[in-house]
Parts: structure tokens; sequence; C-alpha cells
């Protein structure tokens, strides 16, 4: 039977879509350990917290009390009051609850921005490196990222100079991610007006990535919904709130919007998912707030070892991280090749990081992505180990 | 700053993306409940069952025993493995797990196979009336529905021959459900397999949409995933299992693809929710597969009543659907305007049905969809007023 399989001919935006390297990693760390080795796993975008307890607990309660049917295809209206009153207390920005669309994890809210924006040719600017998703998210539509390679000198971010410089006919818009992954570096919030400006003048979109807010370290950001009502802003309950495996997000949209995305939200979704956000409704009370922000102060020190720590090994940070839970380190004075070195990292020192590979192809081969997810005692071992491995080649 | 994001332009693809006429019935037998009256809801295609206890006993002690991170993107492997066992002993029909991608209701699982097999520009014969996400979903990746008006003479299905004779240059699939939304109608297994058979001699896909699997009534479907490891197969836990607002579905993909779709899932969704895939884990014990068994039992009281309670009203019902909880009944008789008709059955008899424009442009006037979602005491209400405002007009 497999023959009849065999003939089907894939759709030719697979050709656009790459599996993701860390998934690659994450294999051969788990057979490191099946072989009865300790891995330090450093490869996955996921920090060790659970979800706060509080949250769980409202999950629990509510599975108790409500059926969980179908909520409406934007989210619970007190979800949605609950997320804007949240941009009222922690950044001063007006954002009406009928801005506010719940999805199904910041991946839900991409694809409804890029669903109701973007036709098949429009072009994306957005840095190179970056999350690799986003640019598979075009692909799948039929719209056309287009990577902007980025330095130290720009703090790894697309800035408005650069994207007036690559802005042409077909672009559309310009997305930015601040805190980046991988590089963790912030978008300051004068720059971030300039972006906004030019994309109007362009007559295209800003697209802000927001997933990593509050896990900042020595600065609070600001939000780019604070630059207007044409600003699309994604953000998510998965890291800060630690909700990874909830699959919560959300979505803030222009008004003239809010329509368009409601209907591509039924469609393609349905609804978000109920328990999550019932779950969700817990946490904004002071109770867990209190929460993430102990585990950003643990990620800060965690930052504060790895940094120093890496640049000790001969790994180079020209730009110290100020948010998310990666340092993006230059391995260029170690290796020519960072695909093979975290293999050999991973081979034999037992310590999983990803390759450059997956944040596009600004100099991959001289990079790997080393996320700060496990306790410090765990890096100091992965550090320990890689100063041992190095200094036995 | 609304003249700001009023100027954004907005993805073609929309012009094709309809919302959904239910919804805005929903919103309007809200607004006659809020007036005060009592209005029997009939429009939405979810019973009002809760989710099974052991079901939900099962997520909140996983919720007390796991943490709730990120699963793999085809989902946890003793999840694919308890479906898998499902096939078995249910259909008898070996599908491995490895076949088996866990999605985000079947909404995620009409995505991730639309995406990875139609290119922009590939048609896909489907039954109209139908379930009117299907053409959205094929509209939001560029791909073109090709709605085949279907009627009693082959109970409301697109059948081998109809789809021979609309397969052109450009068709690359045919979807069918069975049972069907909104006629209830079961493809038979010759016919499915005659499908199967037809599209793999056109070089293209069969698509069976099996989410009201389960639900049939006086007859046990059989899985289109017998009639060759090339025909994909959509299912969910949100119909039979009752947990639509977990949002938690599934995929059996042919064996050549299943890297394709784990590639597209890991971008487009990353996992699906941890939450609803541990409760999942509960659905196929005998103590819980009862459930649904005792639900299936009063759905099809529920159709007893309603198929000849509509037809004493004047309502055609040509083919009496064997399956899901809906009947699409023929209104002819009783008025030339099923959407005006379905408003004032709302506005007068406090009654909420969705007119035919949702499902297709197949003779929508002449229909409406009542979902035999309440209790028989309800829909002999339900029955008794529209005999009244009939009677009155």
């Amino acid at each position: 039977m497999n023959d009849l399989a065999a003939r089907l001919h894939v759709a030719a935006r697979m050709a656009h879509i790459a599996p993701f390297e860390v998934m690659e990693i994450q294999k051969l760390a788990r057979q490191v350990e099946a072989q009865g080795h300790d891995v330090v796993r450093l490869e996955i975008g996921e920090p060790d917290f659970r979800t706060p307890a509080p949250v769980v607990e409202a999950a629990k309660k509510a599975l108790d009390t409500h059926p969980m049917f179908y909520t409406s295809a934007m989210g619970l209206p007190e979800l949605r009051e609950a997320i804007s009153g949240f941009y009222r207390d922690r950044y001063g920005v007006e954002v009406p609850a009928s801005r506010i669309a719940v999805t199904a994890g910041s991946s839900g809210a991409l694809l409804l921005a890029f669903g109701v924006l973007l036709d098949p040719g429009d072009g994306v600017l957005l840095a190179d490196p970056g999350y690799p998703c986003n640019r598979h998210f075009m692909r799948a539509l039929g719209a056309v990222p287009r990577p902007v390679a980025v330095g130290a000198e720009t703090k790894y971010q697309l800035t408005a100079d650069l994207a007036r410089r690559h802005w042409d006919a077909t672009t559309r818009m310009a997305m930015v991610a601040s805190p980046s992954n991988p590089t963790g570096t912030l978008v300051e919030a004068k720059e971030m007006a300039s972006l906004a400006a030019l994309a109007r003048e362009k007559g295209g979109t800003l697209l802000a990535d927001e997933i990593y807010h509050g896990l900042t370290y020595g600065v609070d950001a600001r939000t780019a919904a604070e630059c207007g009502e044409d600003v699309i802003v994604i953000n998510s309950f998965s890291k800060y709130f630690q909700m990874t495996g909830w699959r919560l997000g959300w979505l803030v949209v222009p008004p003239s919007l809010a329509r368009e995305v409601e209907t591509l939200a039924q469609n393609l979704f349905i609804s978000p998912s109920a328990v999550a956000q019932h779950a969700a409704l817990a946490c904004f009370s002071p109770a867990t707030l209190a929460i993430p922000e102990e585990r950003r102060a643990e990620l800060d020190a965690r930052r504060r070892f790895l940094v120093p720590a890496l640049e000790s090994l001969g790994f180079g940070v020209p730009v110290v991280p100020q948010g998310a839970f990666y340092v993006y380190a230059d391995c260029s004075r170690l290796t020519g090749d960072s695909f093979a070195f975290a293999r050999e990292i991973l081979a034999r020192a037992h310590v999983a990081v990803t390759p450059g590979r997956d944040f596009g192809a600004n100099a991959p081969e001289r990079h790997i992505r080393i996320a700060y997810t496990q306790p410090v005692a765990r890096l100091e071992e992965a550090i320990a180990r890689i100063r041992r491995f190095l200094s036995e080649r």
C-alpha cells in the first residue's frame, strides 16, 4: 500500500518550510540520554518552570464548574477585558477589549494577522537571525519573507533605517520581535515609533511580536501598541505566564480589522481552548503576577552567570541580551561550522544547544543559541563540560 | 487614530471567507434572551452534553502531576498509540501511530492536510451543501473549492460518478464528510472505495471528514482509512467525546506525508494542547466509552422525534439523517427565503435555527438546519412554537 501514498504530490510551499533543527537536536539529545548519559538540555525555548499554581487551580475549578464548550471565536469576553486591563495597568496604554483576539498561542495570532493582511507575493521585512516560524507562516500563505541581515550594530534588530532601505514595491509589512529570539535584544521605544511611522508612510503595517515581554532584565519594555492603533501586536501566555502547553496567546488588532480577524478566527479555529482561557483568567491577579516576577529574577541570575561564562570559553556575545532566555553566541573563534559543533558538543560534552541554522541565513555557521532554561547549577555543569570538551579537542 | 488603521489593506482571500451566519443568529438569539424571552437554541453544532466525567478527572489529575509543557508536534506518543488502538478495536483497521497526527481540533487537521497537499489554484471537489469552513480553509491557502451541487438522489453526498464528471485538470482532491454537516448522511463503504479509487486514478487525494463518527443511528460507519494508505482521514474529540472547547482532533496521514505534516505542525502549531491530550487519554477506556454511547441513544431519540415533527409542520426531509445531530430541512413549502424565515422564527417563535446560506450556494434559500442539541422536551417546545407561528402568519 505504501506505493499508493508515495505518489502523492506535495504542495510547493513545503519546499520553503523547514523542520526545526532544534527538534533534531532534541531527538539526538534523547538518544544520548537513552544511552544512560545525563544531558544538560539547553536547546528548547521552554523554561523549566511549571505553570503558576493559581493558574492550575483556576483550571481545575473551571473544569468542575463549567462545561468546556466552544467560546466565541475572539475569546471569553472577561479574558479580553482582563488583557485590556493588563495593557492599562502595566503599560499605561488603552487597548479596548474589542481590539483583542484571544488565540491558540501566538502561533494562532500570527496565522490570523498574516492571513488577514498578506496576499500571495507580498513581502515582509524581518530581522535575520530571527524565529524560524515567522517566515514559514508567511510561506504557508504564499507571502514572501524578506530577511534583513542584522548584527551587533543594530542590536540584531530591524531598524526604521534598514526597513526604509529594504522596502520595495512588494513590501507590505515589517515585523519585529522585542525581545527577540534568538538574540534576546529589544527594540527601543523611539525606534519602534520610527518603524510604525515608516510602515504608515509606506502604506504597510508594523507587526510587533512581544511574546517575551515581562522577561526583560534591568529594563521594562514598552509595548508597540502605544505607537498607534494601526500597529499589530502579538503576545502569549506561554513564556511570561509559563503556559506553553496550554496553547494560548493574543493579538492586538486595529479596530478596522477586528471583524476580519474574527471571521478568519471563526473559520480557522472556531474558538481558542476553553480550558486554557478559564485558567488564564487567573493570570492577572497580584498573587499570580508575583510568580513570574520571581522567575524573572531567577532567569536574570542565570543570564548573569551564563554570558561571562560563555565569553570565558571563547564565545563572543557582542550584545548582552536584555530579555527572553537565550544567548545567541558567536562560536567562530571555536569552529567554522556551528552545525557540526552543536552535534559534537552534544555527543562528547552531553550539552544540547541549537545551531544557528534554525534562525536564518545570516552567518548561521558562526552561531549557536543557548537557552538558559535550566538552573544555574546545571548551567555551571554545562560550561564545565564544554570547557573540558574544548580543551580535549 | 482610527483613520490610521482604516487605511490598512485587507488580503484578497478575505473576500472569499465569510463570517458564519450561525454566529449572527447566535448573537440575535442572545439579544432575544436579553429581552427576557426563553429561546430554544437549535442553531449551534454543539450538543448540550458535558465532557464525560472520566475525561475531566483525567485532566485534573494530569494538572496535578504533569507540567504542561509543549508536547511533540505530532502529539503525545501514548495518545497516538491509543488512537491507533481505537482504529483496531472499533474498525478492525490497522493504522500505526506513526500515521496519526494529533491536532488542535479537526480545524488544525484540515489546515495541515490542505497545507501539505494543495497548491494555490488547486481545485477541491466537495458536496454543496457542506460545512462552510472547508471551503474557507482552502481559500486561506489559495486553493479553490469546487462545490458540486448534491441532492436527495445521492443522499446529499459526493459520489465517484459526480467526482469523475467534475474532475478537471486543476482538480487535486475530493473531500467528503460522512456523516455530513448539515445533512447527517453517510457515504457508504462501497462508494467511499470508489471515491478513493477515482482519486488514485486521477493522481489526486481523497480526504474524508469523519468528525461525527460514533454519532450514527442504526448503523456503524466504517472508516475511509480502510480504503488505502493514501486516503486522508480527519477526526475529532469534539463531537463523539464531547470535548468541543478543548480543541483536540487528529489526522490520519499517508506514511509518505508524515514527515511533511510534522514539519508543518511544528511551524504552525508547535504542539497541540497538552491539557487536552492528557484528558483525551481517558477517552478510550470502557468506562468512558459507555458515556458517548448513552448519549448516542439520546440523540437518536431526539432525531426520531424531530424528523416526523418537522414533516408534520410542512418541512421536507427527503433523506432521513443517519448521523451527526442535524436535520437539513427543506422549507420551500413554507417560505421562499430561508434567511428571512430563520429570523422570523427567532423573533416571533423564539426558536433559533440556521438558514441554508452557511452551507453553500445550492438552494440555500430553501433550507434551514436544525441542530438537535437540546432534550426532546425542548424540541417539542420548539415544534409547538413553530406550529403556532406558522398558523398565525
